[in-house]
C-alpha cells in the first residue's frame, strides 16, 4: 500500500533553477512510489496550502518534468507571505495541519530561503507537539546565497554566471566605444543585504586590469570622492571604466543609495535604481558619458545561461529532500557541503533547521579586496566552481526556449474557506 | 605579385556579431592572398584611419579568428565620428586619401550603419573624382535594423533573440510572484527612432494572452490613460502584466518619455530611463507593485545568446564584401535579400550606396497590432527567421566565455600627425 502523500511548495523570489529542484523531487518520489503516495504541489506557495489550492503533479508527464527542469520562474507559483511565531499565527498553523490531514499529507517540502526555513521549522515543531504524523523538510533556494550552513544556495550560481558573463560582454562594448563616446558602463545587480551577486561580477576580471574595474558592495560604505577618483583612474589608464553596483550599496550611515518609499510584503525596503544615480554622479563630477543597465528580474530568470553546476545542486537538493523524508527525518534541510576547491567536490547532507532559520550568511570580509572595489583570490576560489558548465534549455525551431507552461487543474477541496 | 592592401574599420554602436563580419572578411581575404595584399584594420574606426593608427591583422592566428567571431563588441575599436559633406570636411577626406596612398590601400571596408554608408559613398565618389585607385565598400551592421534596401541588418537578429528570450524568462518570474508581490514587469529596450527591437519582444507571445501583454513603440503615441487601462485589464484577467518599452517611446507631441539633456557625438539625444518612469506611472495610477529592467548594453553585447541566423548573415556580408572588391566594385554594400519566408531563404547581393546612405527603414505600420500594443502575424513572419538557431561561444573550464582580447600592435606610421 502506498504511503502518505507529499506536498511541495515554492516560496519567496524565484530562481532560474527552482523548478529543477521541483522536477527532481517529483521524479525521485515517483521512483519510490511503493513507499510514497501522491505528490501534490501548492499554488502560490504557502498561500495555496492555507487556501487548499493544491495540484496533483501526476498531471505532469515524464517529458513535462524534463522541460520543467529547464524552465525559470516558479511553475506552481510562489508567494511572499511570512508566517509569524506559533502564538501570533496560531490560526494559520492550525489550518496548515488541517489541510495536511484532509489530504493525507505526511511530507511537506518547502522550497525557499531564510523565511521559509523558519516556517518549515515551526511546522515541524508544531506537528511534533500535536503528535501529527508529518515530516517537514525545507529545500534550499535563493539567489542571494545568504542561507546559513549550506556552502552555497541553488539559484545563486546561475545568477552569478549571468552577471559575470554580462559584465564581460558589456565591458567589451564600452571598450569599443570609449575613444569618442561612452566611457563608463554601470550594471546594477540584486543583493539587498549582502554583496554575493555583486562579487560574482568580479569573476569577469580574470587578469589584473580586466573589467569590472569597480564593484560597489553593500558591505563597503560608499564614499563619493574615493569612488570618483577610482573612476577617473580607470578612464585615464584604460580608456574606460566598467562598474558593478549592488542594489544594496549604501553610505556610511546605512542609507541605501537608491532609497524608495515602497516596501515588500515582508517589510523590506524595495530597491532599484541605484545605477542611474551613480551615472548621474559620474557625469556630474567627472563629465564622462555613461551607459547603465539594471538587470533586475532578467538576472534571476536567465535560465538560458544557467550554470550546469548550479543546476546539479538544484536537482540534488530536490532528490535529497525525498530521501530524507524516506529516512524519517523532519525539521531538516538538505544542504551542499564543499569537500574540496580543487578539484571542486561537493556532497549533500542534512542540516538541522534550527541552525539555519533566521540566520544570514554574510559575504566574508576576506572576499573583498583591500581597496573595497574588487574581489580577492579566495572569493574567486569560492565563486568560480559555482558558475562552471553551461546548461542550456532546449530551443524550438522558432529560436525560442521550450519552457513549460502547463495548464494545471486543482484537486477537489475538502475543507471550508479560509481567510488569509 | 600580391595586389593592393585592404583596410577594414568598425563604426558606430557595436553589435554581438560585428566581429564575425570582421573575421569572415579577414578569412576571405586570406583565401585570396594571391590577388590581395595585407589586411589592415583601423583602431577606433575612421578616427584611426585619420590618425594613421593601423593594425596588421596578420597578427591574428587562424584560431584567433575563430574566437574573434565569437566575441562581442568591436575588437579594433569603433567610434562615433561623422564626416560631413565633401566640402565641409574636405580636409578629413583628403587625409583619408593620403593615408590610403601611404599604405598602398586599394580597398576600404567600412562596417557600420547609415552614417557609415554615407561616409563610404563620399569616399568612393572622391576617389573616382581624383582618379585614386580605391574601392570603397560598406559592410552593414546595426542593431537598429534601420538600413534601407537590405532585408535586415546583421546584429539585429541577435538583439531580437536576446530581447525575446529575456521577456519570456522575466515574464515567468513575474507570473510566479504576482499573487502576493510584483504584478507588473517592465523591460526597456533600445531603438531610438524605430520600434524594431521592441517588436522583437513580441516574439515571446507565441499564443494569445502570452506575455508581453503590452509593447510601447516609438511609432505609437503614448497615451497614459489608454496604457493604464490596458495594464489593469491584464492584471485583472491574467494576474500580472509584462511590458516592453522602447527607449524611443514618445507622446503625441513627439517628446520622448525619457528625455535627458545629453546628446551623443552625432547630436542625437541620449536616452535611457523610460522604464522607471513607466513604473512610477503604473504604481501611482493603478497601485501595482512593479519591477523594471533596463537592458542597455547588455542587449547589444549578448553574444552568449546570439542568433545562429544572424551570425550567418554577419559572416556572409563580411565574405561578400571581399568578393565585391575582387569583382572591381565600389560604392556598394552587400545586403541581405529574403527570397522566401517559408522556408526561410536568403542570399547576399550588392546594392548601390546611393540607395542606402542617409535613408532609414521604418517599422511598417502593418507590423503593429490595431490596439498599438502588440505585433501582427506579418511582423512575426518577418522577425522570427532572424532569431532562429543558437550560436553559443566556447566557454572555458572556469565557466566564462573565451572571448578574444588580443594585444594588437600598430604598424609604423608614414605621415605627419593630423589633428581631428
Amino acid at each position: 500500500m502506498a504511503g502518505k502523500n507529499l506536498l511541495y511548495a515554492q516560496s519567496g523570489g524565484v530562481t532560474p533553477v527552482i523548478n529543477a529542484s521541483a522536477a527532481a523531487l517529483i521524479e525521485t518520489a515517483r521512483a519510490h512510489r511503493s513507499d510514497l503516495g501522491r505528490v501534490y504541489a501548492a499554488r502560490d506557495g504557502i498561500l495555496g496550502v492555507l487556501q487548499e489550492r493544491l495540484i496533483d503533479t501526476g498531471q505532469l508527464s515524464k517529458s513535462d518534468l524534463t522541460r520543467l527542469a529547464q524552465t525559470p520562474g516558479g511553475v506552481f507559483g510562489s508567494c511572499r507571505y511570512k508566517l509569524k511565531g506559533l502564538d501570533e499565527s496560531a490560526r494559520e498553523y492550525q489550518r496548515l495541519i488541517e489541510v495536511f490531514k484532509a489530504h493525507n499529507i505526511g511530507y511537506f517540502f518547502y522550497n525557499g530561503g531564510n523565511d521559509s526555513a523558519d516556517t518549515a521549522l515551526k511546522i515541524s515543531e508544531m506537528a511534533r507537539q500535536q503528535n501529527v504524523d508529518l515530516q517537514c523538510i525545507a529545500v534550499p533556494k535563493t539567489i542571494d546565497n545568504d542561507l546559513a550552513v549550506t556552502d552555497n544556495c541553488p539559484g545563486f550560481g546561475s545568477v552569478a554566471k549571468y552577471v559575470a558573463v554580462s559584465v564581460m560582454e558589456a565591458s567589451l562594448d564600452v571598450m569599443s566605444m570609449a575613444s569618442t563616446s561612452t566611457k563608463v558602463f554601470i550594471l546594477e545587480v540584486m543583493g539587498r543585504h549582502a554583496g554575493w551577486i555583486a562579487a560574482a561580477g568580479g569573476l569577469a576580471a580574470r587578469e589584473k586590469g580586466d573589467p569590472p574595474q569597480i564593484i560597489l558592495f553593500p558591505e563597503v560604505p560608499f564614499e563619493p570622492e574615493r569612488f570618483i577618483a577610482a573612476v577617473r583612474r580607470s578612464v585615464e589608464t584604460q580608456g574606460y571604466c566598467s562598474i558593478v553596483v549592488s542594489e544594496g550599496a549604501r553610505t556610511a550611515d546605512g542609507r541605501f543609495l537608491a532609497e524608495s518609499d515602497s516596501k515588500d510584503a515582508f517589510g523590506h525596503a524595495q530597491l532599484g535604481g541605484v545605477a542611474p544615480r551613480i551615472a548621474e554622479l559620474v557625469k556630474g563630477e567627472a563629465g564622462y558619458k555613461c551607459h547603465w543597465a539594471v538587470s533586475d528580474y532578467l538576472q534571476r530568470s536567465a535560465r538560458h545561461i544557467a550554470s550546469a553546476t548550479d543546476l546539479e545542486h538544484a536537482r540534488a537538493v530536490g532528490e535529497a529532500a525525498v530521501k530524507l523524508a524516506l529516512d524519517g527525518q523532519s525539521g531538516v534541510m538538505p544542504v551542499i557541503r564543499r569537500n574540496s576547491d580543487q578539484p571542486y567536490r561537493w556532497s549533500v547532507e542534512a542540516a538541522d533547521l534550527k541552525r539555519i532559520a533566521n540566520r544570514e550568511k554574510h559575504l566574508p570580509k576576506k572576499y573583498i579586496s583591500r581597496d573595497g572595489f574588487g574581489i580577492t583570490p579566495s572569493a574567486r576560489a569560492y565563486l568560480e566552481p559555482l558558475i562552471r558548465g553551461e546548461a542550456y534549455p532546449s530551443y524550438g525551431r522558432d529560436g525560442l526556449p521550450q519552457f513549460l507552461r502547463p495548464e494545471l487543474s486543482l484537486i477537489e477541496r475538502k475543507l471550508p474557506d479560509f481567510e488569509v
